[in-house]
C-alpha cells in the first residue's frame, strides 16, 4: 500500500480551491495541535491515571471553549455533522413519544437520510416545501405545526444555495405552537462565520462539524441547551455523560477547538472578505459572460457561498473544465456530485422549484478566509473562459430534447 | 482556552503506561502521516475535481489495504470500535425481521449498551451466561440458538480479562443451527496482535479501532463478508457506499492503514514480546507477592493482557498508589473505572461468578509492543512494594463487613 498524499505535477500551488463549502484546508496550528495531543497525551479519558487525567483536562478544555461559544448548557463530541445531527434529530426523537418530525425539503441529507432509521423508532419526517431560496417560510411551518409533531430541524445557512434561515422566529413559532417539539439547528456552514446563541436563539440543539471551519475531519459536537432531552443512539462505555459510547477522540476535540478559537477570533474580518469576494465574483461572472443568476437569499446569506446559474453552461461540463484546469468548486454539495452522472436530480435544487434542465446549471463557489483576491481574479478568468466556450460548443436552445426535458 | 498538552514536573517519560488495552501511543509514523494527509490532501473524498481525487484515492488505498489484511469483501470506515459494534450488531439486526441478539454476558458495553436501541426495533438482546474465563460456551450458545436469532455476538479476544473466543467454533454452530443470523466478531483488541481472516473464520463482520493498535483515536471500521447484510444507522450523503454519512476522515484512514501495516509486518515479533512481558510479570508479581490469581483462560488468550486478582489487595487502592508513582495500569477497563467509586459492580467480574470482594482485588496490566523489559522490572518493583504496603495497612480478612459482602 501507499499512504504518502502525492506530488504531482498538478501541485496544490497551482491550484485554486473555491469548495469550502465541501471541506476546508485545516489550519496548520490545528495539524499542529493535533500531533502534539497525539504524541505527548494519548492517554484514555476515563482512566483513572495520570496519563488519562492530561487527555481529560485536554478534552475537557475544548469542550468548555466550544460550549461557552455557543451559550449551551452543555456539548456532546461527536464524528462530525452527520452524527450531530443523528443526536440531534433522531436522538431527540426518540426521547418522545411516536410523532412527526419536520424538515425542510431543502434540508441536508444528514437529516433528510433518517427517514428510515426514524420510521424504526415509529416516527414519521415530513418534508416541509421551502420558498424560493431554500429555506422554511414561517407561516407554511405554522400550519404544519401541531401537538405530535417531536421535532423540527432547521438548517441555519443552506450548504448549497447559501441562505440564511429565520431561525428565531421559526424557533419562536414552534415554542408556542409545540412546546414539547425539540428545535434542532444545523450549523455547520455557519459555525466560526456567524454568531450564534442557543438562547438567544431559542433551540435545543446544534450540529457542528470540525472541518468547515479549517479544523480537522472527523470530530463535531451537538451543543445542547439545558432543557434539551435527547437519547443517546451509541452509548457504549457511558463517554460524553452517557450521551455518545467511545474512547474520546481528544487531538480532534483539540484541533476543533483551535480551529473555532482562531475562526471566532477573526470572526468580523474573515465574514466581510469571503462576502466581498463571493459578490465581486458574482459580479464579475454576470458582467463577463452577460447573464448568471445568483440563487438563495439576496440578504439572509452566508458570507461564503455564491450558488449561480449560468444560462446555457451546463454546471457539471464547466465543473469539471476547471477542474482540469486547476479550478475547484462544485455543481452542489460533495454529496450531490455523483447526481448528474446518474441523472438523479438534486433535491435542493428540486425544493426549490428549478425544473432539471435549470438544475444542469447551477455551479457553486465557496470561498474561505483563505482565498485571495489574486485567486479570484484567475478563477473568474478560467471560469468565464469555459463558460464562454462551453455556451459556444453546445447552445442548449438547439437541443429539441433539451428544450423539451425542461419542465419550466 | 488552553490547548497545549501538559509538560509537568511528572514528565511522560519517567511515566510507565501499562494501560494500552483502554489506548495506545500512536506511532509517530502515523502521526506524520495524518499530518501531512492534512496538510496537502485534505480535499473532500466525494468532490469531483483534483482536491477531491486525491483525498479519494488515498482513502481507497487505505481500505484496500485493510480489507485485505482481514480477507473481507468490503469495509466501512466509522469513527471507532463503537460505532463499528453499533453498525455490526444494530446494522444487521435492523436488516433482519424482529427477534433475538445474542451476546456474552461479559461482552463490551458498545454491544450490551445496544440493549435499549435494538428494542425500538423490536429485538431483544439477550445476555448469554459465559465460562469462568468469560467466553461463550458452544454448548450454551447452542442451546439458546433457534430460528429467530439475528445476529450473535463475539467478543474476540476479551478485553479485561485477556480470553480469547473459540470464534470459528461458535460461528460454525451458528451456521448450522441459525443460517440466516449474521456473526459479529468484536476484534478490536486483537486486531494487530492476532491474525485474523473472515473467511476462514466463517463471519459476516468485524470490528477494529485505530487506538488500540497505535493507529488515530476517532477512526475504526467494520469488515464485511461478501453476504454480509447490514442496514446503516448513518446513512447521510451516501459515503462508504452508502452505508455510513459523513465526510470521510481520510488523515484517520489513512493513520490506521499505516499502524496496522507496521503493526501486521512486526506481528509475530510482537506478539510474541508482549506474552513474554505479560507472563514473566505476572510470575514475578506471585513470586514476590506469595500469591496472585491470573484472570482469563491460561492457553486461549491475548498476548498483551494481563487480568489478575492479588487477595487482600484492593485494586482500585493499587491502582491509584501505583499511578502516584508514575506506573499507570487500570483496575478494568477504561469504562468501568468509575464503577468502584460508584460501588457498582463491574459486569464482566460478575458475569464470570466472582463475588464483589474479590472483584474488587482485580486490576489489569496491558502490554504494547514498545513496552520494555526495563519498565516491566520497574512496574514490578512499584506494585510489589505497594501491594505489601496496601496489604499490611488494611488486611480485609480483619473486616467482618468485608468478609460479610464477599458471597464467595
Amino acid at each position: 500500500m501507499t499512504a504518502t498524499p502525492p506530488q504531482s505535477a498538478d501541485s496544490p500551488i497551482d491550484r485554486i480551491y473555491l469548495d469550502n463549502a465541501a471541506t476546508t484546508r485545516p489550519l496548520p496550528e490545528v495539524v499542529q495541535a493535533m500531533a502534539d495531543v497525539q504524541e505527548r497525551c494519548f492517554g484514555n479519558p476515563s482512566s483513572a491515571h495520570g496519563f488519562g487525567a492530561d487527555a481529560r483536562r485536554l478534552l475537557e478544555d475544548a469542550r468548555e471553549f466550544l460550549r461557552g461559544s455557543l451559550g449551551a448548557a452543555s456539548l456532546v463530541f461527536t464524528s462530525g455533522g452527520t452524527e450531530a445531527d443523528l443526536l440531534g434529530v433522531f436522538g431527540a426523537a426518540a426521547a418522545r413519544p411516536r410523532g412527526r418530525v419536520l424538515a425542510a425539503a431543502s434540508d441536508h441529507v444528514a437529516v433528510l437520510g433518517l427517514t428510515a432509521v426514524l420510521r424504526l423508532r415509529g416516527h414519521e419526517l415530513v418534508q416541509v416545501p421551502v420558498t424560493e431560496h431554500g429555506d422554511l417560510d414561517p407561516e407554511t411551518l405554522f400550519d404544519l405545526l401541531g401537538p405530535d409533531v417531536r421535532v423540527v430541524s432547521i438548517l441555519h445557512g443552506h450548504n448549497e444555495l447559501g441562505t440564511l434561515a429565520r431561525v428565531e422566529e421559526l424557533a419562536s413559532i414552534v415554542r408556542h405552537v409545540s412546546p414539547d417539539a425539540h428545535v434542532h439547528v444545523d450549523l455547520v456552514q455557519a459555525y466560526g462565520k456567524l454568531d450564534f446563541d442557543l438562547d438567544l436563539a431559542g433551540v435545543d440543539s446544534v450540529a457542528v462539524s470540525g472541518h468547515k471551519l479549517h479544523g480537522p475531519r472527523g470530530i463535531g459536537f451537538l451543543a445542547l441547551s439545558s432543557k434539551a432531552r435527547v437519547t443517546p443512539v451509541m452509548p457504549g462505555g457511558g463517554q460524553e455523560g452517557g450521551m455518545r459510547g467511545g474512547t474520546e477522540n481528544v487531538a480532534g476535540a483539540v484541533g476543533l477547538a483551535r480551529a473555532a478559537e482562531h475562526m471566532l477570533t477573526h470572526l468580523d474580518g474573515h465574514t466581510a472578505h469571503m462576502r466581498s469576494l463571493a459578490d465581486a465574483m458574482f459580479t464579475r461572472i454576470r458582467d463577463e459572460l452577460g447573464e448568471a443568476h445568483r440563487l438563495g437569499h439576496p440578504t439572509r446569506a452566508l458570507p461564503h457561498v455564491l450558488s449561480l446559474r449560468i444560462p446555457d453552461v451546463p454546471g457539471q461540463a464547466l465543473q469539471q473544465a476547471c477542474a482540469a484546469r486547476g479550478l475547484a468548486f462544485s455543481t452542489g454539495s460533495a454529496c450531490h456530485e455523483g447526481d448528474a452522472a446518474t441523472d438523479a436530480q438534486n433535491h435542493v435544487l428540486a425544493a426549490i422549484g428549478l425544473g432539471r434542465r435549470r438544475a444542469r446549471e447551477v455551479v457553486r463557489l465557496s470561498f474561505s478566509s483563505e482565498s485571495t483576491w489574486d485567486e479570484l481574479d484567475r478563477a473568474a478568468d478560467i471560469l468565464c473562459d469555459e463558460a464562454d466556450r462551453l455556451r459556444a460548443l453546445a447552445p442548449p436552445s438547439a437541443s429539441p430534447r433539451r428544450a423539451r426535458r425542461d419542465g419550466a
